[in-house]
């Protein structure tokens, strides 16, 4: 189990390198310029030095070593072949990755994977997180495997669902009136004050690391391969963030020749990033309003990560409508037998929106990033009206 | 793949022999003798003949050849080795199985995937299913993936996540007023009428078949041992004597030296087969009342095979109240970050109650049949009161 990757921090805009340590979230010096209504400056990355052993696991690419993770089986999610869908689409070398199947039903999980295991390796016990609902209960969850105090700050607004599931996993709720945005700052509030760590999405880097290992995993699924494209949801901007993260480690050791093309899917009603993209910088923030309650953001906090990496890479988006959303999700469930919550089936919608326009001769991946069940009112819409 | 194992039916009364085919579902002669208020008589059993290749798998020990199975990840399910409930409860080697992971988030998937499989090989389109929930929701979701028809009869009084999601996998849904029992008749009667493979638990011997699948995999997780005692949630029966089925299996192959105890548990309002055992036989039926509804039956239509085999192998049985079952529903979520619906955590409550009386050198396994955001409501009351 034992590699001699080296890791540090690296701020995404200037370049300066940190030291990976619980007191470090953000780039000192770019963090200063924030401004009030844009994605969070100065967000890092891991960047590793050293070669992976020949027989690599995910373990070796992550900054925790794997003694400290606990007993939760996250990750390792199925990566489907679902034969009627390739045949109703004529894609016959279309896969979904169904992230829904992790414990606590969410994409989630593989953050909070890899800041619990982080605190445990530093001995910290209270972690505190801002959520409309699936990072405060995959949180919850994962903490409560790993044994740590899990402060959670949730939108009254959140689905019923999402929190009864958090006070299952005996995390200390408050609920808050007011938005993501209100709740976020009532979380940093309570940090800068008694302290404990920030699992808020982007604003610990760590959250980013995490969710890399999906790329990962679907690169060992393939048989070592990567899709052509991949069709990814995207609100606040960390889950994007977090696939490329993992594209680009799999390029700079060696083992992929180029960088698949991503394509973000942005509900109509909550696409900061996609016009972002196509305006070359961050437009003002508009109130979100989208049934994918897990992608709808005013403010998406990963954004300036996300929007780095589709120019580099060259990664699009496409926008869809609830309308859209809602007959992606049934789609998927009466065809293959998954069932996955509106932010879910937004990727399925993305594609299934582009498909006239692609080849169907390439391979491609769906990424679903959340189980149907956690949102069972939205899901009744898309089948009794 | 291949495997020199036949199989035939053969009745668990009388033992008279069957061949394996759609038309065939009870004993002849067995079922005639029917009574009302009784467990269904002339249930069959698979029984193969031949030995098992060294490096064996589950499809193996299955009467379908792999290729009919449809392309829908069932199975394989995680076992948990619970850290914490190992340190909080003093029992070093227990383990949880959670089958909420299935693709439906439900153990019933064991069975679907079985019987979708038999429907594929003989060129059967359309399934009939009478469920309170569960098994109805596996049934439209595993036969959404196997390009299926499923005809769905379910009670008023059914969850709504079990209906939503049933109706996203595209079945056919008939609301039934009245119980179980009833809609399980109206799905007999269509199936005489118009045709169609039943699915009826226990009815249909394949889903015992299906579900013996879980001991398999525990069987080789645990490093081709088994653990001394299992505790498994009972309503209908048919869950527990696939249970045994699957350790029969590996006993009749020389594959394990004894069977190990299987404790079976009841919710106290719906304790028909525990009541049996120390009976002698199954009393005059009780209306059944409690918080978990996929054990909540007043007739149990699986209770002479799992009488049978509870009696033959020495298993035990033991009630629990809906409030030890809540109280073991947020144990297993705040400890290990396990969230399992009330079903499953009955089995677990039977765990904590009789623990005193146990010897904690043995190696235990629960059984965690279904996913806790099957059932918010009920999750609800066990946080919220």
């Amino acid at each position: 189990m034992k590699t001699d990757m080296k890791a540090v921090y690296r701020c995404i805009e200037c370049g300066a390198v940190y030291k990976i340590e619980p007191e470090r979230m953000l780039c000192a010096s770019c963090s200063a310029l924030q401004r009030a209504d844009e994605p969070l400056r100065g967000l890092l990355e891991v960047e590793y030095d050293g070669r992976l052993p020949a027989d690599w696991d995910i373990f070796h690419f992550l900054p925790v070593e794997p003694e400290y993770f606990p007993p939760i089986p996250v990750g390792h999610t199925p990566l489907w072949k679902p034969e009627n869908l390739r045949k109703e689409t004529g894609f016959p070398e279309l896969y979904l990755k169904d992230d829904g199947s992790n414990p606590t039903g969410s994409f989630k999980d593989r953050a909070s994977f890899l800041v619990a295991a982080f605190a445990r390796k530093h001995g910290i016990r209270d972690i505190v997180v801002a959520s409309t609902g699936n990072a405060g209960s995959s949180m919850a969850g994962v903490g409560a495997a790993a044994g740590l105090n899990v402060r959670l700050y949730l939108p009254e607004s959140a689905p019923e669902a999402k929190l009864v599931q958090s006070l299952q996993y005996g995390a200390q709720l408050i609920r808050v009136k007011g938005n993501y945005d209100e709740a976020y700052k009532q979380s940093m509030e309570y940090v800068s004050t008694h302290g404990g760590l920030s699992r808020n999405t982007a604003h610990n880097p760590l959250t980013i690391e995490g969710k890399k290992t999906v790329s990962l995993e679907i690169y060992r699924q393939l048989g070592k391969k990567l899709p052509d494209f991949l069709f990814v949801s995207v609100g606040d901007g960390v889950i994007i963030s977090g696939v490329y993260k993992g594209l680009d480690d799999l390029h700079r050791q060696g083992l992929i020749e180029r960088i698949p093309t991503v394509i973000a899917v942005q509900a109509e009603g909550s696409s900061a990033i996609s016009r972002a993209l196509s305006h070359g910088e961050f437009q003002p923030p508009v109130p979100a309003s989208t049934i994918a309650d897990s992608i709808s953001v005013d403010v998406p906090k990963g954004g300036y990560f996300a929007l780095k990496k589709l120019r580099e890479h060259k990664g699009e988006a496409v926008t869809v409508s609830d309308k859209e959303i809602l007959r992606a999700q049934h789609t998927l469930a009466r065809s293959c037998g998954l069932f996955t919550e509106p932010a879910g089936a937004a990727a399925a919608a993305g594609f299934f929106k582009l498909r006239e326009k692609l080849s169907s001769k390439a391979v491609y991946a769906v990424l679903l990033t959340g189980s149907g069940l956690k949102d069972i009112a939205s899901a009744r819409k898309g089948v009794m009206g």
